[in-house]
């Protein structure tokens, strides 16, 4: 297991904020409006206790020093975060305004993009406030802000990763006929922290029909011999994400899943062997799309091939049809190519990728094929 | 302990949609647009796994029944929600523009209020693709429409206060010298489980210096004798809301310590005393700042005095200066002030109260008197 990376200090978080203040202006931005959630973390290293209707606010602008607003009883948290050296702690209470306390940060008549998940009721009453300014989401103006890693950021994913290898290549030790979904998923929970997770996010057990819903967590159901079990496991190490998937037969698979299974991986292999720099993001899942059509799956892939990962386990940029825009060296993504059949079971392998200089790296590399548990 | 309530059908949902589509009506909307979160729970009981970017949009018009637009992959989801036979359920596949299958849901030139949580990128993209409708915060314009509840929320309501009493009534018996805070957090939490929440929500220690802060969850801080404890704790109980706070001392307190406290105990019993159908939300909380600031203390209550609870434990309306709206019997909320010494110690006290047809009653009834614990 590799060693837990040293904290980012204010330094890393003053140098993170001045290239996102760069990165607007050359995209004709005024500036950033960045609310709670993975943005703010990674400019500041600051996550409220909750995310609330009370509005914190970092405005990050080309021609002035960052602004955090914060409401005054979160200012003594806001102090305490890792970057708070290299940001201004502004503060308003509770009955006053907060859009009229964050007017004078913006500038009246520019032009700023907003957190993706910012409020609606923050986003208006800043349209009502200032209704000169023009909005725009982070993610469509600026997408390759986050998506593209650091040397830092990179080490941590990578050891993420090696901590969900090591809890995959536990979990097929375990017994899973006759014990249920949420049982597996426990112990999901339980290695990824042993193996270094300071959080859990998802521990997704999809045993035989459950497992054809993507979406399906863990449940009720007793796990038989002669399922297909989908394992999506995930959470953040040092700040960083993990998310891997390996579907796994319960004694002995049929001719039909191991055939399925095989499509997957190719599929999965493909879109792997695809990336490179300047590809399109769509073009990584029309590799995978394409050997499952071929396959005459094409209707039971019924989600995009993979998302980016970062200070969260879900992130832009996502490998979709129409998204054009080229994979670029230090990009880190999942590739998870799936079969579903409805009522019966499905099938799903997942690594998170990153883009080198000449192709891509798996940050997972446990075995691609069908894994047969007990 | 209560029985906890049988679960809400899809006929208890159509209600709520229904009386919703009025309420908008009434106020010259042409309809709501319903995003994950504690409104769409409320309306159809359906909760996606996880907010994402991924846009579902409950679209509820006075005019039309109402409309569950959702991702693919979560459609089986959103089938089994228990008010999902009140809905006409649509989908959208990765790769089409979901704003694009939201427009027809809605009227080109019309006026509709939005969740407040709705992701800010959501309604960019919804103002980009029909810039004719004019869009507002659910709260701004239907602020009385989650918070009157009716008797089977109640009741609801009721028990989960309750199981919290129930809660506190333990936590009181356990040692709390030579303790850190997080393992008596670990405590409430399994108590609010064992008195029959589903949800435990937050389990705030703050003891000594850290009480000065009134987001302070519970830290590695080792309890010590002569420490005045903030316990703030809730959850979930068949979906709706606890949330009480009572401040303990460890030992014998100062004189100092039972003055404050007592400021506080008579701050939050002087608010209650407040309720009545009619009076506005802002005279609650000047009934409780009037209390601490005659005191001296007006400067060290650095929050509102309270917020409503329901299908969330934090929710409108708030008790707070400028709130003129009236309270309505049936409303449910906080009445919690309190006092902070920075670096030194904190006391708040917390009860949820309803509104009810001449006055308020409150669903936590532990005994206001500072508590002495071991």
């Amino acid at each position: 297991m590799q060693a837990v990376s040293a904290p980012f200090t204010s330094d890393d978080y003053r140098a993170r904020m001045g290239m996102a203040a760069r990165a607007a202006a050359a995209e004709g931005l005024d500036g950033l409006l960045v609310t709670p959630g993975p943005d703010l973390v990674w400019l500041t290293g600051y996550q409220p206790t909750a995310i609330t209707e009370r509005l914190t606010l970092l405005v990050l602008r080309c021609d002035a020093e960052p602004q955090l607003l914060v409401p005054i009883l979160e200012h003594p948290d806001a102090a305490s975060a890792a970057g708070a050296g290299a940001v201004t702690i502004r503060d308003w209470r509770d009955g006053a305004d907060p859009y009229a306390a964050a007017a004078p940060l913006l500038t009246a008549d520019g032009e700023f993009a907003i957190s993706d998940s910012a409020w609606a009721m923050h986003l208006l009453g800043l349209q009502s406030r200032l209704p000169k300014v023009r909005y725009s989401s982070i993610t469509e103006r600026l997408p390759m802000l986050r998506p593209v890693k650091d040397a830092a950021e990179l080490a941590r994913l990578e050891a993420a990763g090696a901590a969900a290898d090591a809890t995959f290549r536990e979990i097929v030790k375990v017994r899973f006929a006759g014990r249920k979904e949420t049982d597996v998923a426990a112990d999901l929970a339980r290695l990824l922290r042993e193996f270094g997770h300071e959080q859990v996010d998802f521990t997704l057990v999809g045993s035989g029909p459950n497992g054809a819903n993507p979406h399906h967590e863990a449940g009720d159901r007793t796990i038989l011999t002669g399922d297909m079990v989908v394992l999506d496991f995930g959470g953040l190490m040092a700040g960083y994400g993990s998310d891997t998937t390996r579907t796994v037969c319960v004694g002995e698979p049929t001719a039909e899943m191991s055939e399925v299974h095989e499509i997957v991986r190719v599929a999965q292999q493909t879109a792997f062997e695809a990336v490179r720099p300047g590809v399109a993001c769509q073009d990584i899942d029309r590799a995978a799309r394409r050997i499952i059509t071929e396959a005459g799956y094409g209707d039971e892939f019924i989600h995009r091939t993979g998302h980016g990962i970062g200070v969260t386990t879900h992130e832009p940029p996502y490998m979709v049809e129409g998204e054009v825009r080229p994979t670029v060296p230090g990009m880190c993504f999942s590739i998870e190519p799936g079969i579903y059949f409805a009522g019966r079971f499905g099938v799903r392998i997942e690594d998170i990728v990153t883009v080198t200089a000449d192709g891509g790296r798996r940050f997972n590399d446990t075995d691609h094929g069908l894994a047969i548990v007990e």
